[in-house]
């Protein structure tokens, strides 16, 4: 049987296309620093929003329509799991993510649990030897059960921390069954309501306590994926305790993991944390820990996660810039972390936004290309740094000087002129200009 | 002369006093662990916002009152250091705070500038032999004048990373010369506006060295103030390096600082953070890098640094809090950065505004204490977290524990039953009554 | 059978009673102009947060443990009447609010459902008998249900317009056999998502068509209850209709129902929309259209509607003057539109929150009642705003001058002197040490 | 002289220009609804931003490099119109806008500022007979002198209330001499800063009587311009009372003044009260309340007013969008209230900024005028509405119909489907198509 039967096969046509089921500017084939499209940018599909989601908020309840919306229990994971394929193999994509509790539903106990999950994962792993589609990532749902309610690795209860430490145990082990690249760790319970009940050192110890065994038994089954974390400031904890990247190298730091995670950084997370996407993107990859992303954007005039499915041309251009500077993704890739709006309720909708997505990443890889191919922003930052590249400025970058010789120049000098203007409008318009230009001949 | 006419002398009085100009509830002599409530609190006057402030704001001219208005030059500057020691005096403080700025004009070039410090600060010397108050921090200024309008160790111009080296290397004499406990760094300028025209990592590099150079410095003329850098996420600069005491962890550890800094942390930027007051003292704490406050309170329906002067009993019971469990602030004391509102624009509002600050964290102080006593919240959170002593719980803290044993442990134990509720409502009514009674009887 | 054993019964005890069950502040029978303190504060239950509600947020199912989870669909409707009515009786509160959703179920069709809501109401009125506790609103849910996702009465569909109709009919005939003595209009699905597809224009006349056919039936079936619009800014909706209580204002005085609705007023709603809680309470007082308040509050550094159970002293006190100012809420009341958080699942917790937000209205009544008392605000805003009962002041506000006479007294007069400080910062000393005394002696 | 030596005239270059001081996008006679785009647009000049401001901030001094900053007082006035209308021609623009404080200094007394005012606006009128830029509005400064810390029309104080009125009867036969089509009242100082001293009734109430008597004497003077109402919801003061569209209309409608005014809508000021740029603009238009716009944008993680040059071509289509929808925008104009970044210092910035805004508003104004000549939105909006135009729907509209029909309606259908998807995503990928193409061939 067919899930999406509107839709046959999403390819690239071009930007004078009228198929609205069609790639207008992502092109996998067209070459990126000497790769495919396809496999420079690694794009992935979220299960969770895709194919469990319901277009459920706060205040209400779930909208969408799908076409299996009559089955229950493993009848309906098996249905998504059909569904998520036949889904990959129309999109054309190359990656998908999901949670365990995604795919395979909780049962009365752990035991059964893991029942449900390993006759799914065989399942999949059955589907992934006939499709192109890989697993990006795998990791665990430890923040929707009330079990979690106070955290998982950071909860009150050793039990708690116990039952968290089966569930990645078994997400280590099915990452390896599927061949996974990565490993992520979202700790949306990871974090404290109010300090007035916390003891938030004992928490964060504990924490990296979990990460340590994580990684000691990642490495007894040889499973060597990408481990990443992925910040995110708040919601639905009140603080939660990966902030943002600068709060997750402090801690990866404090607690000697520096070298066993990199960051899987979401656009949304980063807005939520008062943060630009590139921000956060341009940290992770300064400390070479840029590992992966989760491509969406939100709504900054909202305070929550509003997960939209990327759409701006400035926050993609931005993202690819620094993920081009990256030289790409290594393992990591860009998933679509976005769910459609409650509104957008039909399957339908799956496949626009998802075009949507991919058209929008396309371009903005196509004009942060030719910004670098250009060096428009490269060469106006090296002029503008120059003076680090002899006399004074070349004895501090290379630490040749003091607070003594560096207070005699001043002293000597006479009055600073700021060396150039920053430019800072006229380097938008030029933005524009390439924006508008990249998709052209 | 007198510029302070209004007020004679300001004295404890007691609750129920009806003399404006008196303290109703900051009580220096009271004992706090074994200090006295001056001794243990350790306010300061800010220099900039009580004597060189002007109540501009970005849509108005300065307009404050103050009886040396007619000045310019030297002369105000030395009528100022004439009426900080007479308002300190009365005012019975024990620490005041500057910035070199603000205590001296600066001047054509660098060495008039520092013959106009070294004037002022001889007579700020001669008034400290016969004041009780002496100097909790010096800073330099490094985001005023137009030449720190790309930042000042992370400038693009290497000119101005050796003017600024100027500055710190005259701050840390200065500091020396008045025996100041402690050096701030606050990095107003060190951050960017556009990453369209930014070399973050040469910036940090910079900064890191320059902090490098100023430790060097200080133990060479054996100045062993604490260093401290005060956090602040934005504003004047639209991304600050400092962003949180997170991210300043980060950068301490990834650049072998972290034993040389603690943290300043200032209530109002913590919010423009998105964290809250308590939250950046307890990291702090818990990392035994808290150094010192800057007591103020920002408004968190608006979006930028207010510099209130704090009332919040809420806000002062919980730092506090934080600051017992610290013991104290060792070096480090309570810092008013705080302005009067630009209405409040009379001398009197001065006094007015130090008063229900002083007042405010005392009654912190006293409510903070009583908790602590009464082990009100320490009781709760020991209940909480028992099961990490004894257990599968102890195991986990005392490493002997892995993915296997603590799988195993999950698979066999039944349904988690979260230990008990987090009683968030009850503990805020609790933190109520204290509140209510810890100023009585 | 009993749903809450925990707990007997809920009386005053004052400050002293270490019973956790015990209202400390909050003695209905104290005096408060003229009525009797529960008279006058009128508080109630929300139906949906505390018997329907189940603790879960976007992340997470619920948490909530409820002596009725076993039942379902009408059995489950059934018990939570026989809970809630045990509940009111148990905490004494004169008040409770609802939804037709929250009390019974939808069923496969309108008819089946209204027959289920009719079953209930019968059920509660036959509750209420023998009950003290009245109703002080009743409303219709039309944001939960999946054909709500466009909005209701501002739908583009106009079958969901006639679908709301016919619940706000029976919401409205539902009111006047429970004897409520106001109804509520919440349009949560009452915006738009985007402006790209939205005809506002079209969406806000139905709005008010809608409006004025509900004052019509009301009139019609003698329900002279009094209509309530609550204002919100967003969520669920990005742009919801009646953003704050200005933007209600300008709706009403454009589709000629200003003298038709109040407003009810919730604090987190304010927040939201960057208000304080007493700007929406006084803005709507000086109009003359304070209605009702749902008493809760937010948390300024979330940026969603965390429906807190209100604790903050300032908050309240300043909410109770806005209140007391009225000469009272009239025919509305204090409803904690309250949830209890997700880690405080118990039911004890539903007992411990009402009592911290009674308790805290109360002592914010208090204080309240004291600065009015003592003029303390009133004669510092009269004495401020003294020029406007004299001279040019007294002709600006009796209409007896214009641009001729103003220019020619502004160019007679000398320099202006502002009449005096704003003491911003004294006030705030001042309302603190009244928050400390209120309570007590 | 030529003040600014490094700029000969703007010209449209067309978008392969490689001269910066061009416009690529821009073209002044191209054709747009019957105008040249120059007579729709109706660009403006912002006196203070570009003539007078000098680039400082709350932490820093100015920092803009002007080629008449050696000057002081008159001559420094003079100066500046001198320059300012060589600005004018070379940039080739239409408006210039500018409060009185901006083109004369204050002296001490109001006679002599009135004077100085008199002189400078004979220079500017002098310049206008032979320049083509024409006053779009001019508006008096009621909040950069201290005189107005407490407010101008609702100050406590009344002698303020009728210096403010002196000021404004200037402005308005400053307007009429000058030929100003419109003028602008901003309150930037009407509203408060705490409700503990303010008796915000009366100074609504006087706000009113000050708008009364300004149309009064507009009349007697025969000077028939558009007065416009300039809303911001906060900065400097903490709460506006013109804060948003929403809350101008309902105070215009409750003190009968909607007839007098039209709004002056800036972007940054919508995104300050939570609302986009275009939902301000919309809000407006439909009440027939579009009169001008202040052209900038704000950068949405910070929380003050940025007024940057507008850049964001999301911003400037969907502004455009709705400036079209209302066949432009009659006496009113796009006023670049934008300010260049405190770094770009130098007099290339200013051109720099304003031909990036213009590019950047042409560029909308192409997008916007394709999305509605192919109805790509129209179409979509009139379909999803289609139900209100037949049946029940059309019986709605033509209020032909109760809540008795209502009920029995939707008693008698189906279950209701919502007749189709919001298609947000799909809206969002058409928007980014039409935005790419709009500017080629």
């Amino acid at each position: 049987m067919s899930y999406f039967k509107n839709v046959s096969q999403v390819k690239y046509e071009g930007p004078n296309s009228n198929n609205p089921f069609a790639f207008k500017y992502y092109n996998p084939e067209e070459q990126i620093n000497g790769q495919s499209m396809e496999e420079f940018m690694r794009f992935a599909v979220s299960y969770w929003h895709t194919f469990t989601g319901e277009g459920a908020d706060p205040f209400g309840a779930g909208t969408a329509v799908r076409p299996y919306d009559h089955l229950k229990g493993m009848d309906l994971a098996k249905a998504r799991v059909e569904a998520s394929f036949e889904f990959f193999e129309k999109l054309d994509v190359p990656f998908f993510c999901f949670h365990d509790f995604d795919v395979a539903p909780e049962a009365d106990n752990l035991s059964e649990t893991f029942k449900n999950l390993d006759e799914i994962v065989a399942m999949i792993k059955d589907y992934m030897k006939t499709s192109k589609t890989k697993l990006l990532w795998n990791t665990a749902n430890m923040f929707t059960h009330p079990r979690w309610t106070f955290g998982a690795a950071t909860a009150p209860n050793a039990d708690v921390f116990a039952y968290a430490a089966a569930k990645v145990k078994k997400g280590l082990e099915i990452g390896k069954e599927l061949g996974s690249e990565n490993y992520v760790f979202w700790g949306g319970r990871e974090g404290y309501e109010t300090l007035l009940n916390t003891d938030m050192k004992l928490e964060l110890d504990n924490l990296a306590r979990f990460f340590h065994m994580a990684k000691d038994y990642a490495k007894e089954i040889g499973f060597d994926a990408q481990f990443l974390i992925e910040p995110k400031p708040k919601e639905p904890t009140k603080h939660q305790y990966d902030f943002d990247v600068a709060t997750g190298l402090a801690f990866l730091h404090q607690y000697g993991l520096q070298d066993v995670f990199k960051f899987n950084i979401e656009a949304n997370h980063a807005t939520l944390a008062g943060h630009t996407f590139e921000h956060e993107l341009h940290l992770a990859r300064i400390n070479g820990m840029l590992g992966s992303v989760d491509a969406n954007q939100g709504d900054t005039l909202l305070g929550w996660d509003t997960d939209e499915f990327p759409t701006d041309l400035y926050s993609t251009t931005l993202a690819m810039y620094e993920i081009i500077k990256n030289n790409g993704l290594g393992t990591g890739g860009l998933n679509f972390d976005a769910k459609v709006r409650r509104g957008s309720f039909d399957t339908d909708d799956l496949f626009h936004a998802h075009i949507a997505g991919m058209d929008s990443f396309a371009i903005g890889t196509k004009v942060a290309k030719r910004l670098l191919e250009d060096k428009v922003l490269e060469d106006f930052i090296a002029d503008r740094y120059k003076s680090y590249t002899e006399g004074i400025g070349k004895d501090i970058v290379e630490g040749n000087t003091d607070f003594h010789k560096l207070s005699a120049h001043a002293l000597e000098m006479g009055t600073i002129t700021n060396n150039k203007s920053g430019r800072q409008e006229n380097l938008r318009a030029i933005l524009n200009k390439y924006l508008l230009e990249a998709t052209q001949g």
